[in-house]
C-alpha cells in the first residue's frame, strides 16, 4: 500500500519552522488547515456572491445608484452648515436637525420625499404650537400641577395620535406626520420644563428642518428625479404588456400549428410567467399611487392626474391574471385530452388568444403614449367576434365526434389528411372536460379584459389623453371601410405599420 | 296663486332685529343661511362619520387601543428622566434621545419593536465607532485635509449604506439599521468637527438610547404583548378557514338539493367572499414573518419556530384562492347550463366541495391547536375518492344525454319522477362547457389543496406539533377498522364527536 505522502507528483503541505527548516504537515494539521481553508473559501464565496448580486442590481437599475449618490450629495451639502462659520452661527448647534431631516426624509421617489417633508412640517408646527400652549397652561397652574398637566397631556395626545395612525385614511396620508407630531410634542412639552426658552428653540428647529427639507426637495427634483407617478404609469403599462405576453405565449404553446414552439425555451418560459408580476404588484401600486398624489405636475402628468384610476386598472388586471394563472395551472394537469379533439378547436382558440393579447398590447401602448387609440375598439370587436366564433364552433360541435379510423376499406377524400375516413363515436364527458375548461377560461379572460378596457377608457377620459393624429386614424378608417371582407388582416397591417 | 310665505302651517325663517322686533328673512338671505347651514351640517356629519368609524375600529380591535395606551405610558415613563433631577443629572441634556427612541422604536408587535431596537443599537454602535475612527484619521491629516476627508467619507458611506438598503436580504432585516447608520455616522463625523468630546457624547447617546429601548421592550413584552408570530399563526389558520367557508358556501349555493340556500343572505355572501382576504394577505404575511423571527420563545412557539414555512403555506393557499376566484367569477357568467344536465353531477360536485372544505377546516384546526391530526389523511383520502367519483361519473356520462321528453305516448316507469320517459339527444359542446369547467375547476382546487396539505404537514414536522391524544386517535382507528364497509359515515361521525 502506497502511503499518501509518497504519491509521486502530489503537492505537499509544508510549513516553515522557526529554525529555518520546513516540515511536512501531518494529516491532522492538514485536516484543520483544509477545514479552515474551506471555511475561509466559503466566506469569500459568500461575499463574492453577495457582491455579484449587488453589482447586478446596480447595473440593472442605475437609477438606484444615482439615488445613492444623491443622498451622499444632500448630506455633504447639509454638513456645509457645520463647516462654514457664518452659517453655523446663524442656525446654532441645532444644525443636527438639518442632518437628521435629510437622512430621514430623503426617499427614492419625489412623491415620497415630498410626502415626508410636508408631513414633517405639518407635524412639527402643529405639535410645536400645541406643546407651547400646553406648557403655558401648565405654567399658570403652579409648580405642583405643572408636571402632572404635562405628563397627562403627553400621555393623552400620544395615545390619540398613535390611534389615529390605525385609521386607514390617516395612515395613507399622514402616518409619518402623526409620528412626528408625537415626537415633537413630547420633546417640547418635556424639555420646556427645563429650558424655558421654548419659542426660540422652536424657531431654530423649524428653520433647520426647513433647510434640510429644502435641500432634499431641491436635489430630489432637479437631479435625475424619480417620479412615483411616472413609475406607476410605467408599471401599469408594463404589466399590461406582460399579461399580453403570457396569454400570447400560452396560445402559441398550446394551439399553434406551425413551429412557434421553436422560440427560445428560457425566454418563452420567462414571458409565460409574466402574469405573476401582475399578481404580486398590488402593494407597489398602492404605495406609488399614494405618493404620486403629492407630486407637482411633471412630464405629461398634471397635478390632479387621476392616479386612483390606475389602481382600478391594476385591480381589474389582477382579476384577469387570476384566470390566466388558473389557465397556466391547467397545463400541468394530467387530464389527457385526445389530440383529435383538440385540433378542430385549436384555430378558434388561437385566434381568441391572439386577439385578446392584441387588445392588452394596444392598451399598454395607449397608456405608454397617452394617446387615445382608434384601434382599440376595432381590436375589442375583433376579440368579441373571436369569442363568438369560439362559441359558435362549440355550438355546432356535436358531442359525438367523428374520429379517424384506420379502416382501410373507407374512401379517401381528395383533401388527404384534412378529411380522413370518419366514424361517429360518442365521447365521454371526461374526454371533453379539459378542452371545455380551456375554452371557457379563454372566454372568461376575454370578458375580464373588457373590464380592463373600460377602466383604461375611463382613465383616458379622466386624464384627457390626446386623440391620435387625425391623419393616421383617417387612414386606418378608410382602409377598413374599403376592405370590409378582409377587416382582420387590414387591422393587423395597420398595427404593424404604426 | 298662493305666495310662498303665506302657505298655512309652514315654518317661517325669522331673525331678531336690534330694536326688539323680528323680521321674516328674505329668500336671498335664507338661501345664504341654508347654504351655510348645509355646509356646517356637512362638516359635522363628516366628523361624526369619521368618529363613528374610529369608534368601530376601537371596539372591534381593543388590542390597538391597548397599544395606544402603551405608547402613552412609555412616553410618560421616559419623561420621568426629565423630571427627576438625579436621573437628569446622570444622563444629561441628551435625554431627548431617549424620548426620540421611544417614539421611533415603539411598534405594534413585539417583533417589530425588537427589530427596531436591535437595528438601532447595531447601527448606532457601528456608525459611532466608525465615525470616531474616521474623525481620528482626519484629525491626523491636518487642518487643510480634515474637512475634505470628513466630507468624502460622509458622501461615500452614506451612498454605500443607502445602496445596501436596496439589496433584498439587507432590506428585509437591516433596513432601519442602515438608516440609523447613516444618521449616526453623519452626526458623529460632522459634529466631531466642532465638539471634540466625541467619546463622551457617544457614551451619553448610547446610554440614553439604551434607556429608551429597554423601556419600550419592557412595556411591549409585559403589558398585553402582541406577538407578530402569534398574529401570523392566527392569520394563516383563519385564512384556511375562510377558504373552506368560501368553498363550502359556493357548493351549498350551487349544488345543494335541499334548502341550504335559506341561510342568511348577507352572512353567506360575506362568507363566500372570504377567499378575497387570502388573495390580499401576501404583504401582511411577509412583514409578520419578517418580524416574528426577532421574537424570543413565547406561548407555544420556540425561538426557531419555522416562520418561513407559514409563507409557503400562504403561497399555496393563494394559488388555491386564484382557482376559487375563477370559480366564483364563473357564477356571474351568462353561459346557461341546462338544469337537467346539472342535476346528475350535482351530488358528486357537492360531495367534492364539502370534502375539500373539510380538509381545509381540519388543517385550520390543526394549526390552531398545534396538534398533528390523525383525521387529516382520512379526509384527504375522502377528498381524493370524491375526485375519483367525479371523474368516474364523467367517464360513464355519455355526451349524448337522455333528456325527459313531454311525449305522452311513452311508458311510465314505476319510479315516477326518478326515471321519466327518456330519449337520447346529442348535446352541443356549448351546453356542456360550463358544467365541465366547473368540475375541472373543482378537481384543480382539490389538487391545489393537496399542495397546501403537504406544506402544512411540513410545518407540523418542522415545528414538532404534538400528536393527538393517543386515546382519541385509537378510538377513531378502531371505529374505522371495525366498520370497513361504512368508512365514510364513521369518519364523519367521529369528526362531529371530536
Amino acid at each position: 500500500m502506497v502511503k499518501e505522502n509518497e504519491v509521486p507528483g502530489r503537492l505537499e503541505w509544508r510549513v516553515n519552522m522557526p529554525n529555518g527548516s520546513s516540515r511536512i504537515l501531518a494529516p491532522e494539521s492538514r485536516e484543520t488547515c483544509s477545514r479552515l481553508q474551506s471555511l475561509v473559501m466559503g466566506i469569500v464565496l459568500n461575499i463574492k456572491g453577495f457582491l455579484d448580486k449587488a453589482w447586478n442590481l446596480a447595473v440593472n437599475e442605475p437609477k438606484k445608484v444615482v439615488h445613492c449618490l444623491k443622498v451622499g450629495l444632500a448630506l455633504s451639502l447639509v454638513s456645509v452648515f457645520y463647516y462654514m462659520r457664518p452659517l453655523y452661527d446663524g442656525v446654532g448647534g441645532n444644525a443636527m436637525w438639518a442632518v437628521m431631516t435629510v437622512v430621514v426624509v430623503f426617499e427614492y421617489t419625489v412623491g415620497s420625499t415630498l410626502y415626508k417633508c410636508v408631513n414633517r412640517a405639518i407635524g412639527t408646527c402643529l405639535a410645536g404650537s400645541l406643546g407651547i400652549g400646553v406648557h403655558w397652561v401648565a405654567s399658570q397652574a403652579g409648580d405642583k400641577f405643572e408636571p402632572v398637566i404635562l405628563q397627562v397631556s403627553v400621555f393623552l395626545l400620544a395615545a390619540a395620535a398613535t390611534f389615529s395612525r390605525f385609521i386607514p385614511t390617516i395612515k395613507a396620508r399622514f402616518d409619518y406626520g402623526a409620528m412626528i407630531f408625537i415626537l415633537t410634542f413630547s420633546l417640547v412639552s418635556v424639555s420646556g420644563y427645563r429650558v424655558d426658552k421654548l419659542v426660540e428653540l422652536a424657531h431654530e428647529r423649524v428653520s433647520t428642518i426647513a433647510i434640510g427639507a429644502s435641500i432634499c426637495i431641491f436635489i430630489t427634483m432637479i437631479l435625475c428625479p424619480v417620479w412615483a407617478g411616472t413609475e406607476l404609469h410605467h408599471l401599469i403599462s408594463n404589466n399590461l404588456e406582460k399579461l399580453a405576453d403570457s396569454l400570447e405565449g400560452y396560445a402559441a404553446e398550446n394551439f399553434s400549428v406551425d413551429g412557434s414552439k421553436n422560440v427560445h425555451e428560457k425566454d418563452s418560459s420567462k414571458r409565460l410567467q409574466g402574469y405573476k408580476c401582475v399578481l404580486n404588484s398590488k402593494a407597489a401600486e398602492e404605495s406609488m399611487a399614494n405618493f404620486a398624489r403629492w407630486e407637482p405636475a411633471h412630464g405629461k402628468f398634471n397635478f390632479r392626474h387621476p392616479w386612483k384610476q390606475y389602481l382600478k386598472i391594476g385591480a381589474s388586471m389582477r382579476s384577469c391574471a387570476y384566470c390566466i394563472e388558473t389557465l397556466h395551472g391547467g397545463i400541468n394537469s394530467n387530464t389527457e385530452t385526445p389530440e383529435f379533439l383538440k385540433k378542430p378547436l385549436n384555430d378558434v382558440c388561437m385566434r381568441l388568444g391572439t386577439s385578446s393579447s392584441k387588445v392588452l398590447k394596444e392598451m399598454s401602448s395607449m397608456i405608454k403614449t397617452m394617446k387615445k387609440s382608434t384601434k382599440l375598439d376595432i381590436l375589442v370587436d375583433e376579440m368579441n367576434s373571436s369569442v363568438e366564433g369560439l362559441q359558435n364552433s362549440l355550438k355546432i360541435f356535436p358531442s359525438y365526434q367523428h374520429i379517424p379510423t384506420p379502416d382501410p376499406a373507407t374512401e379517401e377524400t381528395p383533401n388527404g389528411t384534412e378529411e380522413p375516413s370518419l366514424k361517429p363515436t360518442a365521447l365521454s364527458l371526461m374526454e371533453i372536460v379539459q378542452m371545455a375548461t380551456l375554452t371557457s377560461l379563454l372566454v372568461e379572460i376575454a370578458s375580464r379584459i373588457e373590464g380592463i378596457v373600460e377602466e383604461v377608457k375611463e382613465l383616458a377620459s379622466q386624464a384627457e389623453f390626446r386623440d391620435e393624429s387625425s391623419k393616421k386614424s383617417k387612414q386606418t378608417q378608410t382602409e377598413i371601410n374599403g376592405n370590409d371582407g378582409n377587416e382582420h388582416e387590414v387591422t393587423v397591417k395597420t398595427l404593424q405599420q404604426v
